[in-house]
């Protein structure tokens, strides 16, 4: 049901500075680098086996990066597993007591379903949960 | 060069707790749990894809977790990417200017031969290289 870590957010106080620093550590530079208008954040990505690290610069001081930024500083924002059958796993999750930002999935970067579990229930990690585009396993 | 994200690590303030929750929200308990003396923590892992999740929970007031958890509160502590060749990957950090806690490996948890980069270079990530036992590509 959870297949892989999709990717780990990473909030930095400079995207340039941030880029350069992974460049220079993984020996490559990012995949991409996108805006991502939900977030309100430029978004670059690394890829390290099947995961991604994304570095996350607000937009806009109504960012939730931003406001990390400003109560922790930087550093890793959230961290994003892929599910299959987003809606069943909410619904097991709300079941079984567990606290969730969002009840039914949202539309989050490259068109995927994601949903937020709340880091009052997981211990202090913000965990995204995401279901790759296409899959029809929930229908 | 950079193989995998092998582990993220989760400092938690209660293991039987953080445990409880990860269970039921993977819908599977921990792969297996035991005693990290090098780091003085109790730790939980559970495999996500090609990457563990790691509950590392402080046996010592000494413990860097401790440290964590006093400072920041639970949560995400440390990432570990998983590269071949760990001697020459520090060798190249170095010389690219990035600051290392550990300029030579040193021998962690499963016998590994692991060492970290300074939060200070990587954006707020505490950063752990670590290299597969059995790995001969730095001989």
């Amino acid at each position: 049901m959870f297949k892989k870590v999709d990717h780990i957010g990473v909030a930095v106080s400079g995207l340039e500075e941030a880029i350069d620093f992974y460049t220079k550590m993984l020996g490559k530079p990012p995949e991409h680098i996108e805006e991502v208008a939900d977030q309100k954040v430029r978004a670059a990505f690394f890829a390290v086996g099947e995961t991604n690290l994304e570095l996350l610069f607000p937009t806009s001081p109504e960012s939730p990066i931003a406001k990390h930024l400003e109560k922790r500083g930087p550093g890793i924002h959230h961290i994003c597993l892929e599910v299959r059958d987003i809606d069943a796993r909410l619904a097991e999750l709300k079941a079984k007591g567990v606290k969730l930002v969002d009840e039914v999935p949202r539309l989050g970067a490259h068109g995927k379903r994601i949903a937020f579990v709340h880091p009052k229930s997981t211990g202090g990690v913000l965990v995204e949960l995401s279901e790759p585009v296409g899959d029809a396993s929930h229908s």
